[in-house]
């Protein structure tokens, strides 16, 4: 399977799908430093919590690679946590860069250092695409056949190494014969859902129309949406965090009767939080106010532009994960711990 | 006041802000003919359920002025008819021609239609102001001190000859001296909230902040919003047909518990009509598919672009009109009546 971020062996450097350039090219960029993988993690070359936690793994390998030689170990730390707040919401990222700072344990030679950090990333990264599927077959089973679902942003091979987690139920519902097709989302202002989602269901053969966020509801009232599944960039105690959209679908799903499920790992999880607790990131007001470089929203006209939103857990028919399918956040949560 | 669209008498024919321009120029455009008014309606550079309905009395005029004279009346009607049906979800453009056409009565002659048109149709746009003036004033007893109103699309004065139906309610509010802020919805995919909301607020010394339109139920979440204020392209006896996004912004309001609020003149209600019976302009796929000219759907990928939705009329709080504010939909058609 095609992956949307590699370790490139002969470079010995991270490899990335740049995903700004979609749908008009699909091209992979090296990542030779921590500059630039921060740089990709900001500006969204690499996004999604699942890629990004793998990213925040390789960022470790890189960081092994590149961080000077006195005060070594230091020097790793200080290029690996700044790789861990690239971005705040997505709780993966820090999973990442802690699962292969961990690796490292009592090793402290440099070409050791190296050597165990990429090995454990590529770990996460072969585990990322077995638990989307693990999670991707868990799921399937909740769509009817002939279904139509509605999904929001991009929770897809895109998003991950590769399968996904909202549209991994989506691939593994078709792969066990169901008929299946996508309403996605556009997803302002980054345009995920047009952009991505549709690139690569349109690659996969799987039918999908995209849609203004603002007419999800209007979808959903005319009759003919079966569910609702959306991914995750944290799903605290009592909420999920996502891409912003998906709160309002939430309650629109809520007032039609259409079940809402949200589609994460367990890495996602993160049930010592409270949702009051988690930082929404803001991000820059050109997002919104510029459209390819035209101006938008008169000069001068401040935006708010909040990249999540918050899902109270009571919204959610279902968490599916690769563990299982979880209508009640306890269990979720114990099956988190066991 | 400055108008959105007026007859221009050195010309002897319509003139118009041509509202595609905006933000970045305001502009007016001569309509010579009928031809360019349908273009103009259909391509938005006039819209807004008022400003429809006046330049559908003043298309009657342009008719007036430009059908061949074998045949005249019958030549008028069908220009007329054209514009009528330049765009079908507004109720006010039909309603504008059918008063402008009523006008001419048993007159026959050229000259004589062309001047009881004309004089019709300046009576139109004389009272929409007048008109949103009043609803503006009825509405504004509803807005408490230091007020957040969330607005999407533009009820404004580029949606009406001038001061506006929602954006009217909010500017008699500052009037009579409350402070008031404004979130204005971008409003994808032509982006009317960024564009001209925000144009004529800012213009007006009105705060205004854009957010997506997938924001807003965030931000009723957050907290700081007081009520949603938006217009309305027709009003049946059971529901509100408004831009595509309005009946998310409803459902989120009602389950945040924020008064939702519909501003429209009488001239917007059709009550001999169901919900079910309206037509939702579907409108093009490059709309929603490019941006600025650059693709951001992969070429093949369908779209859908309802131009409206349908919110039903148990979610609105209550109805604003120039006669009252209405919490009951019953004594709202019971005043539309009398």
């Amino acid at each position: 399977m095609e992956r949307t971020l590699w370790w490139d062996g002969p470079l010995d450097r991270l490899r990335l799908i740049d995903q700004t350039l979609l749908p008009g090219r699909y091209e992979s960029i090296p990542i030779p430093d921590i500059d630039a993988l921060v740089e990709a993690i900001q500006s969204l070359r690499v996004r999604g919590a699942p890629a990004l936690g793998v990213a925040g793994a390789y960022g470790v390998a890189l960081a092994a690679r590149t961080a000077d030689s006195g005060c070594y170990l230091e020097n790793v730390g200080g290029l690996a946590k700044r790789v861990r707040s690239a971005r705040p919401t997505a709780v993966n990222l820090a999973w990442g860069v802690d699962r292969a700072l961990a690796a490292i344990g009592e090793t402290t030679a440099p070409d050791e250092v190296a050597a165990v950090t990429l090995a454990e990333a590529e770990r996460i990264a072969d585990g990322d695409i077995a638990t989307n599927r693990a999670l991707g077959a868990q799921g399937a089973a909740l769509l009817p056949d002939d279904a139509t679902v509605l999904t929001h942003c991009n929770a897809g091979a895109l998003a991950c190494v590769g399968w996904g987690t909202a549209l991994g139920v989506v691939r593994s519902a078709v792969e066990a014969g169901k008929r299946v097709r996508v309403i996605a989302c556009e997803t302002r202002p980054l345009l995920q859902g047009a952009r991505l989602t549709a690139f690569e269901l349109q690659r996969d053969g799987i039918p999908v129309t995209v849609c203004p966020d603002s007419a999800g509801a209007e979808l959903m009232r005319e009759g003919g949406i079966d569910a609702v599944i959306v991914g995750a960039d944290r799903v605290t105690r009592d909420a999920v965090f996502n891409k912003v959209g998906t709160y309002a679908h939430a309650i629109a799903a809520k007032h039609h009767g259409i079940p809402f499920y949200v589609a994460a790992p367990t890495s996602s999880l993160d049930p010592f939080l409270s949702g009051a607790e988690v930082e929404i990131e803001e991000r820059g007001r050109s997002e919104v106010a510029c459209l390819c470089g035209t101006p938008t929203v008169p000069d001068g006209v401040p935006v708010r532009n909040p990249a999540f939103d918050l899902t109270p857990i009571n919204l959610v028919t279902a968490v599916i994960t690769e563990r299982g399918v979880f209508r009640d956040p306890k269990e979720l949560f114990a099956a988190w711990r066991s």
